[in-house]
C-alpha cells in the first residue's frame, strides 16, 4: 500500500477533477502491476496496472475505492473483476455519491475479497483535494507565505526580491506542480507582476493561475503573456470590467463579494465547481486574510529567510480582526527542514 | 578536545568574567582528570582536572591557552608544568593581554610539548562571549524572538500569554541559564512585568536581570520583588530617576543616550566593562532593532508557533529604518528543530 500511495502522489497536480489515485498488483509476493491516474485524470490508476498482465489470482492494492460508474472510461471495479484478482486491498472508501461503497460491493458480489482501511489516514491526506471537492464543494487550500526573520514580504520602498534564497525558490516552483492551481490576490500582481508559472523544473502540465480580485484593477501583463503556456482564470466582483478580459484568453468566473474582497467561501465553491482539488495560495496579506478568517486553510507553507527588515517592511499577513488569542487561527507543526539558507515549515488545520 | 569543549560548555552563563574553559587529562589512552571551570570563575578548569591525580607523563586538552598570570589564583600554566604533564593540546589562544601567547610560552620554555589549533572554530564559537569581552569590549548578545507564524508577539488588545507552547517557554529558561543576563527594554517590562529568572531547572545561579530605559519610566514589581533571588541592573540615562531605585537593591549604570533610547553601544561596553560576556535579549521590538542597527547581535534564535495574529498585533521587531534589502541585516541559518508543538532556529552573525 505504501507503494501504491507513493505512485498515486505522482498525480498531485496533475489529475484534476479526478483523484490522484495509486494501484499495485501483486501475485506471489511479486509486484507484477503498478498505475497511477494519468494526467488530466484518466486513464485510472487500476487499467494502467492492470494493462498488459495476467492477474488471475492476484491481489490489487488500491488507494481508493476503485469506482463503479460508467463515465468517460468503464469503472475500474468492472476491470479488476474482469481481470480475475482475487482480492483487492483499499485505503480508503470514495465518498462520490455515484461510489460510495458500490465499487467495494461490486467486487464483493463478484466474489472478490475486500479489506479497507490500510493506511487510512495518510491515504486521505494525500487524497484531501478531491474528498474535499466531493463532501464540502471546496477545494483542498496550501497557504504559502515567504517572509523575513520578522514576518515581512518587502521593505518599506517596495523591494522584495529577493528575501528568501533560489532553494527556497525553487522549492516553491515544486509546490505549485503539486497543486491544480495557483492563487494570488490583486495587490501581488499590482506589485510583483508575476507570471506563476512552473519554472526550471521540467514539467509539461503547468496549473492554472488563479487571481482574486474584486474589481480587476490590475495589469496582470506577465499573467497574459504567459496565457499559451498556463490557463489564466480570473475571480472577480459583479463591478468589474470582465468583459475586457475575454479577449486575452483569460477565463472569467463571477463571484459574490464580502465588503470590498471577493468573498473566498463562494470563490472556492466556483474553483470546486470547476474541478479544482488542489489550490496553492501565494498571498498577498489581505487574501491570505479573508482565506483564514473564512477557515479555508488547510496546510500552512512557511519559508523564513535569515533577514530583518523591521517594522515598516510590509507584513505577510493582512488584518484578520483577532482580539483574543483563543480566537486566532492556530495549526499544527507538521514539518520544519532546512532548505539552501532558509528554513521551510509546514502546518496542519488542527483536527476539529 | 571533544570532551574538554563539552566540559567547558557546562561553564556558560556561571563563570564569568571568566572564560568557560574545559580540561581533560589524558595518559596511556585513558583519562585520568576532567575538569571544567567552577561558578563564578575559579578555580579554573586546569586546576580542577589535576586535583588529585597523577599527571607526570600525561596529555592535558585545553580548551582555552593556559592563563600565565598571577590573578586570585596561580596561573594555570605554572599548576601544568608543575604537575609534569608531557604535552598540552590548546584549541585556540587567550588574547588576554595579560596572557596572549604568555602561556604557551611558559609550557615550552619547560620542555612540554604544545600543539594548538585543535577543534579551534568550535571552541573560539563556545568562548565568544570572553573573546569579544576581551578584544571588543563588548559581550557576545543572543536576540530571541518568539512570535506567531506572521512574526507578532501580541493581539491588537496587547494579550501575548501564550503564542508559544510550554517547551518552547521551558528551552527559552534554559537559553537564560546559559548566558550570564538577561536583557529587555522598558516597554517590555512595562507591558509583561516579567520576573526573568530561570525557573524550574534546579539552577542555583541565576542571570543578572538588565533592563535599558532612557527614563526608568517603569514598575518593574516583579523584577524589584525578585532582586533577592538575582541581580536587577538598571541601564538608564542621565535623566532619569536612578536615586529612588537605589534603595530596591538595583545596581544603576548610566549611560548615554541615543535619541529617545540608551545608546546601546555604550551600554555594551560598559556591561563588558562590568564583566559580562553573554547576554541574553529577549525584545521588545524597539530595544531589538537598537541592537541590531548598531550590529551588537551575534546570534538569532527565533520561536515560530502554528498561530496567525494578523496585522493588528504587536510586531516582533520595531522600526530598522532599513530601505533597500542589500543594508538588512542578515545571518545564518545554524539550526533548525521541532520544540513541542513550536519551531525553534538559530541564526549567526554572517562572517565579515
Amino acid at each position: 500500500m505504501r507503494q501504491a500511495l507513493s505512485l498515486g502522489r505522482r498525480g498531485l497536480g496533475r489529475v484534476w477533477p479526478n483523484p490522484n489515485v495509486g494501484c499495485v498488483i501483486v501475485r506471489n509476493g511479486r509486484v507484477i502491476g503498478r498505475g497511477w491516474t494519468a494526467d488530466g485524470g484518466r486513464p485510472h490508476a487500476e487499467t494502467r496496472a492492470l494493462d498488459g498482465i495476467d492477474a488471475r489470482g492476484a491481489t490489487a492494492y488500491v488507494t481508493l475505492e476503485p469506482c463503479a460508474h460508467h463515465g468517460r472510461t468503464p469503472p475500474c471495479a468492472e476491470a479488476l473483476i474482469a481481470a480475475g484478482v482475487a482480492r483487492v486491498v483499499i485505503a480508503t472508501g470514495d465518498p462520490d455519491p455515484r461510489v460510495a461503497g458500490r465499487g467495494i460491493a461490486m467486487l464483493g458480489a463478484a466474489g472478490i475479497e475486500v479489506t479497507r482501511g490500510v493506511c487510512e489516514a495518510e491515504a486521505r491526506h494525500d487524497l484531501q483535494g478531491f474528498l474535499l471537492r466531493v463532501t464540502e464543494a471546496r477545494p483542498f487550500v496550501t497557504l504559502k507565505l515567504a517572509a523575513s526573520f520578522d514576518g515581512r514580504i518587502a521593505t518599506a520602498t517596495g523591494e522584495s526580491q529577493w528575501i528568501t534564497g533560489p532553494s527556497a525558490r525553487r522549492a516553491v516552483h515544486a509546490m505549485r506542480a503539486r497543486h491544480d492551481a495557483v492563487l494570488v490576490g490583486a495587490g501581488t500582481v499590482r506589485a510583483d507582476d508575476p507570471s506563476l508559472t512552473v519554472r526550471d523544473l521540467g514539467i509539461d502540465r503547468q496549473p492554472v493561475r488563479i487571481v482574486a480580485s474584486g474589481r480587476l484593477n490590475i495589469d496582470g501583463s506577465a499573467l497574459v503573456r504567459s496565457i499559451p503556456q498556463a490557463p489564466l482564470w480570473l475571480c472577480h466582483g459583479p463591478d468589474a470590467p470582465a468583459h475586457d478580459w475575454v479577449a486575452t484568453g483569460a477565463t472569467i468566473i463571477p463571484c459574490e463579494m464580502q465588503g470590498r474582497q471577493v468573498d473566498p467561501v463562494d470563490m472556492m465553491a466556483k474553483l470546486a465547481g470547476r474541478g479544482l482539488t488542489r489550490i496553492f495560495c501565494e498571498g498577498g496579506g489581505t487574501l491570505a486574510a479573508s482565506l483564514l478568517n473564512a477557515g479555508l486553510v488547510d496546510e500552512l507553507v512557511g519559508f523564513t529567510a535569515g533577514v530583518l527588515v523591521g517594522a515598516e517592511g510590509t507584513p505577510s499577513l493582512g488584518a484578520l480582526g483577532v482580539e483574543r488569542l483563543s480566537e486566532a487561527p492556530r495549526f499544527q507543526l507538521a514539518e520544519v527542514t532546512p532548505v539552501g539558507g532558509d528554513i521551510l515549515h509546514r502546518w496542519r488545520r488542527l483536527p476539529a
